[in-house]
C-alpha cells in the first residue's frame, strides 16, 4: 500500500486545530426508516465547504520555504480549488488555480476570495489541466493533484481516523468516488482501526469510472454525462487510489440523478444539513434501498460537501416536492363568463390550498366554445389533498384534469 | 432569581447523553464581513430539529412514575410539540399535543412521527392552549409549558454552559426570543460562567412584545403580524423570564422579514446549515448589522431551530436571490414575423444567461402593431450579468426593458 496508517495518523496530527474536526451527525429519520443506526459525517460544515482542505493543508504546508514562496498550482472547477487555495493562504504560499472559461462565477469568486490567483482557461476541464501543467513547468510551481497524491490521500484519511474516535461501533462506511482520494485515505484508516468495517464506495451513473475501471485492472476513462453530483464527475480513477479501492473497498454502487435529488432533499429537510450533489451521494444510495444492511449496523456516510448555489438548491427542492405531489397542475375547463375564474379559484381557496401560478389559455386545444381553460399551478400538503381539490372542484361543477406527472414516490 | 446557575447544571448533567451536545461552527464569511469572530451555535442540529427537548426532557423525565403514567400535556403550533413529544416518548411517558385545527401538515406528521398524541382544536393559537388546559384539569395530566418554568428554563440554559466551555472567550451571545425561555437559561448560564458576556436578544418586527413589556414593567400581549419567523411569533412573554431578561439580557434589537430572509439564505448558503426564520434571527441582526460590534469581540449566535418547510425555503432562496439579482425580468418587443422569438432567445443564450420562463404577449399594452411583447424570467449571474444580457438585446435591434425590482441588497 502506498499510503500507510502511520501516514495518515501523521497527517492528522499534522492538521489539527487547522482543519475542523467535523461533528458526526445521528440522523434519527433515515435510521427509524432503514432500520439501522445512521451517522452523517458533516463535511459539508468543513473549512472551504469540503473534505479537500484536509489534504491540501497536509500537502501544501510541508513544502520548503522556497517552494511555498514560487507557489502552488491546481486546476479545478470546483471544491478542490477552494482547498487549495485556502490551505496555501493559511502557510503563506501563493496559489493558481486554473478553471475552465465557463466556471460558474460562484466558484470563481469562492476561491478568489480564500486567496486563490484565478486564471481561467479553455472550454472543458481538459484543456484547464492541460494549461495549469504548462504554467506549472513554465513558472517552477509545486503541483497540487486533487487526489493521485500520497499527501493529498493522507490528509483526507484523517476522516476515517476521526470515524473511528466518534462512531468507534461503525460497521459500513460509505464515501462518495471522484477520483477516490478521499475513499482510499478514509478505507486505509478505517480498516486499519476497525478492521470489520465495510467500506462502500458510491458513484453517480453519469460518471461511472470506478467499476469498469476495476474490472480492466487500470484506470479507464469513462464517459460523462451532465450530472449534478458535479463534485465526483471525474472521468478516471487515480493510478494510485486505483490500487487501494480495489484492495480496501468492498462494494462500489451508483445512484440516479434523481436519487441524488432526493439525497439532497433528505438532508436539508431532515437533517437540517446543506449537501451539494455529490456530497448527498452515499445519503442518495442509503435511502434507495441499495445498500445491504443487517438491523445492527452503525453507519457512516460521509457528508463530502456543501457547495450548491442556491439556486440549484431550491430547483432541487422543489423537483422533489413536485414527485413527492406537494405541488400539482391542474386543468380546469371555465365557463366564460365574468365571476367563473373567481368562483373557481374560491373554491380552491376553501380547501386551503395555495395558488402558485394561474394560465389563463383562451387557445388552449379542444375547448369547447363558451369556456376558457384556466391552468392552475397548486401548492398541496400530500395527494390526498390534491385530490380533495379535484373533487371540491368537480362538485362544483367544473371540468378538471389533473396534469402533474405521476411519481412513484 | 427563580432559576440558579446551580439548577442549569444539574439539568445539564441530567440531559446528558441524551439530546445531542451539538456543535458550534465558525461562520468564516460572517466574521470576515463583519471584522469579528462569528460562531453558530448550531441547535438546529438537536434532536427533534430546535432546543426543546433540553428544557421539555428535563421536566418530563423528572416526574413521578403516576405522572408519567397519566401522562404530559402542551399545546404548540411548532418546535415546542416536538420536544415533549420525543422527550416524552424517551421516558415512556404518554405525551397528549394540542395543535390548531389549521396546523400545517408537515408539524402534525412531525408531532405524531415522535410519538405524540395530536389533537386539532381551535381556529386559533389561544384556542387551543385555552383547550389544552380544560383536557389537562380533565384527565390530570401534567401540563408542560414553553417557557414559564423553571425546570424548562433550567434545561434551555445548558447552551449557555455549552457555549462557556466550546468558546470560552465569547464576549457576544446573540439569542433569538419568543416567550424567553431560551434566552432566560442561556443569560443565567453564560453570565454565572463569562461574567463580561453580552447577552442580545433578538425579535421579530412582526411580533415585539419584550421591548413594551420591559418598559411596562410586565408582560404584555403584543399585536401579531404573519413572520416567516413563526418560532418566536409569541405574543406575550413570561412572567417568570421577563424579570430575567430585564436584570440580564444586555439589549434587545428588532429584524424585519427580509432580514430574517437573508438570514436564513445566509446560512444555507455560507453555513451549510438550514435554519427555520427563528433559528436565523439572530444571525439576521448580525447581518444586518444591528449588532454592535468591536474588532475582538468573539460572538456566539444561537441558531435555535432548523424545522423549515422546503417550499418554504425554496421560495425564501429564490426571494433573496431576486434581491440579489440573480434572477430578472425582461419585457423584449420582437418584430411578429417567424423567427424573431428564436432569434432574440439565440442572443440570450450566446449571453450564457438561462431562460426560466417566456411568456408571450400578444396583448401587452402599448404593444406596436406588427410586434409582439415577449417576457423573459432570466436567471443571471449577477446584475451585470443582467446588463450585458440588455445591452445585446438592444445591439441586436431589440426594445428591452428590465421589470426587476431594483434592490440595495
Amino acid at each position: 500500500m502506498s499510503v500507510t496508517i502511520e501516514a495518515i495518523r501523521e497527517a492528522r496530527e499534522h492538521i489539527k486545530g487547522v482543519v475542523n474536526r467535523t461533528p458526526i451527525v445521528a440522523d434519527a429519520q433515515l435510521s427509524a426508516s432503514l432500520g439501522a443506526s445512521i451517522h452523517l459525517k458533516a463535511e459539508n460544515l468543513q473549512k472551504s465547504g469540503s473534505f479537500k482542505i484536509r489534504g491540501a493543508y497536509n500537502k501544501i504546508s510541508r513544502l520548503s520555504d522556497s517552494d511555498k514562496e514560487r507557489g502552488v498550482i491546481a486546476a479545478s472547477a470546483g471544491n478542490h480549488a477552494q482547498g487549495v487555495a485556502q490551505a496555501a493562504t493559511m502557510v503563506g504560499a501563493a496559489s493558481t488555480i486554473v478553471l475552465p472559461e465557463f466556471a460558474p462565477l460562484t466558484k470563481i469568486n469562492a476561491t478568489r476570495r480564500l486567496g486563490g490567483n484565478v486564471v481561467l482557461y479553455g472550454r472543458s476541464f481538459d484543456e484547464a489541466v492541460a494549461y495549469s501543467k504548462e504554467l506549472c513547468a513554465e513558472r517552477e510551481l509545486t503541483y497540487v493533484h486533487a487526489f493521485d497524491d500520497e499527501a493529498i490521500i493522507a490528509g483526507q484519511g484523517s476522516i476515517g481516523i476521526e470515524i473511528s474516535e466518534d462512531l468507534p461501533n461503525a460497521t459500513v462506511i460509505v464515501v462518495p468516488i471522484g477520483g477516490g482520494g478521499v475513499i482510499a485515505g478514509t478505507a486505509i484508516a478505517a480498516k486499519a482501526l476497525m478492521p470489520n468495517v465495510r467500506v462502500i464506495g458510491v458513484q453517480t451513473e453519469a460518471v461511472n469510472s470506478v467499476k469498469p475501471s476495476l474490472a480492466a485492472g487500470e484506470p479507464l476513462e469513462a464517459i460523462a454525462a451532465p450530472t449534478i453530483a458535479d463534485g465526483i464527475a471525474v472521468k478516471r480513477p487515480g493510478e494510485l487510489t486505483l490500487p487501494i479501492i480495489r484492495e480496501l473497498v468492498d462494494e462500489i454502487v451508483l445512484v440516479s440523478e434523481d436519487e441524488i435529488a432526493k439525497g439532497i432533499f433528505h438532508c436539508v429537510q431532515n437533517a437540517k444539513l446543506v449537501v451539494e450533489g455529490a456530497g448527498a451521494a452515499g445519503v442518495a444510495a442509503l435511502l434507495a434501498g441499495k445498500i445491504d444492511l443487517r438491523p445492527n449496523d452503525t453507519v457512516a456516510a460521509v457528508l463530502c460537501g456543501g457547495n450548491i448555489d442556491a439556486n440549484l438548491l431550491a430547483r432541487v427542492l422543489e423537483q422533489v416536492l413536485v414527485t413527492q405531489g406537494r405541488y400539482v397542475m391542474l386543468s380546469v375547463l371555465v365557463p366564460d363568463r365574468p365571476g367563473n375564474l373567481a368562483s373557481m379559484l374560491d373554491t380552491v381557496a376553501a380547501c386551503g390550498a395555495n395558488v402558485i401560478e394561474v394560465f389563463h389559455r383562451r387557445a388552449m386545444w379542444l375547448t369547447p366554445l363558451g369556456h376558457v381553460g384556466i391552468e392552475i399551478l397548486l401548492e398541496v400538503r400530500d395527494r390526498e389533498h390534491s385530490l380533495e381539490v379535484e373533487s371540491r372542484l368537480r362538485a362544483a361543477g367544473f371540468n378538471v384534469e389533473c396534469e402533474s406527472k405521476d411519481a412513484a414516490a
